[in-house]
């Protein structure tokens, strides 16, 4: 990212904190109080990830989501289904390498939808962004046991490799707590995307504040 | 179906038999090739159902299928996932309960989007027309054994329920044989979807012809 791309400078604020949904995480709790709190501390964007619920019930949620993000000024992302999120239309999708490919969603989504591709390596990385991505996920940086199919974790340095190897934003994923996230951001990272460090939260407010203030006292 | 509605008369003479695919009953043979033989017996439609293969790894298949169908003048269906199927431009979708629902669908889709769902009573085909569904696939007419959430056989009774409840074309599915295809169409169905009929046969050329031969002799 650099003073070159001002659309990607623009959307790297928004995306300077994530927050995944996870309902087995949230229990409790409904996702929707979760990210309710979340939101009322400020978090910035929100993704809808739920890879068992099947479409028919996920779309109540999605719609629910999309009201909450909007009225609270925040970004709302549908991960995989790009369907589901042009229905309720959210902000953009995420796409993973299993999903439909970052080119056949640009050429199927309205103007300024935005796409997130995840890649942990630089090349794969550049091709999604070639391809028409907006931003990258990129990790995981630390070992998760949210998503065991993650692979080995990549650590700074990787993530530092795909920040150095695109203009457009990169969000850091994979074990980022509050302490870590300085860090995260001196490595070159608009943002962290985060499920358990709030879904798991009994209060996520303090700890969507201090990924703020990371990202304030860290970011470029 | 009848004299009042000309777009659903036009569509339901193409939907007189939908080839579903099943890459398992095509084997040791490529789906591809199983499609192919039928389209070449004069197959007025098919549908990519595919529930286990990742979006990415169906796309290359769906391009050639889309392909090998608009050569023929042939319909295309994307099972699912509404998203595939606009990245393909396929005709249509075919969502099931569980899938985005109808009215969502219809609100994304394009123009002349063709969107079926599946319905075995008459209350729901009559909620999916009204929500914007050009056709209803219903069954399952016969036991089968390709499907095992179908639930109960409806039979011919079951079938004609649905076909008398609403304007707008009905595909009948479940265990249809070309043998079992006269009663169906007598009973009302614009036409027979098939799976294991013409993925399973080593030669689908006379089966696709029989059941052509069927619609031709029984439908109104």
């Amino acid at each position: 990212m650099n003073a070159a791309n001002p659309a990607g400078n623009a959307l790297a604020a928004r995306l300077r904190l994530v927050v995944i949904t996870d309902r087995y995480l949230a229990r409790p709790r409904q996702v929707i109080e979760v990210v309710g709190d979340a939101l009322r501390a400020g978090a910035p964007a929100v993704q809808l990830r739920d890879k068992v619920l099947p479409p028919r019930d996920t779309l109540p949620l999605a719609h629910r989501l999309r009201a909450d993000t909007a009225a609270a000024g925040a970004l709302f992302f549908l991960n995989d289904r790009l369907d589901l999120a042009l229905a309720v239309r959210a902000d953009g999708v995420h796409l993973g390498v299993d999903d439909l490919p970052v080119a056949a969603a640009r050429r199927i989504a309205p103007p300024r939808f935005l796409i997130g591709y995840s890649a942990y390596e630089p090349g794969a990385a550049r091709a999604a962004i070639a391809a028409g991505a907006d931003y990258i996920g990129c990790g995981a940086i630390h070992s998760t046991s949210t998503k065991r199919d993650a692979g080995q974790a990549i650590g700074l340095e990787g993530l530092n490799s795909v920040v150095n190897a695109i203009d457009a934003p990169v969000v850091a994923i994979g074990g980022i707590t509050p302490e870590r996230a300085g860090k995260i951001f001196q490595a070159g990272a608009a943002g962290c995307a985060v499920v358990r460090a709030v879904m798991a939260d009994p209060d996520p407010r303090p700890t969507v504040r201090a990924f703020l203030r990371a990202a304030a006292a860290n970011r470029p």
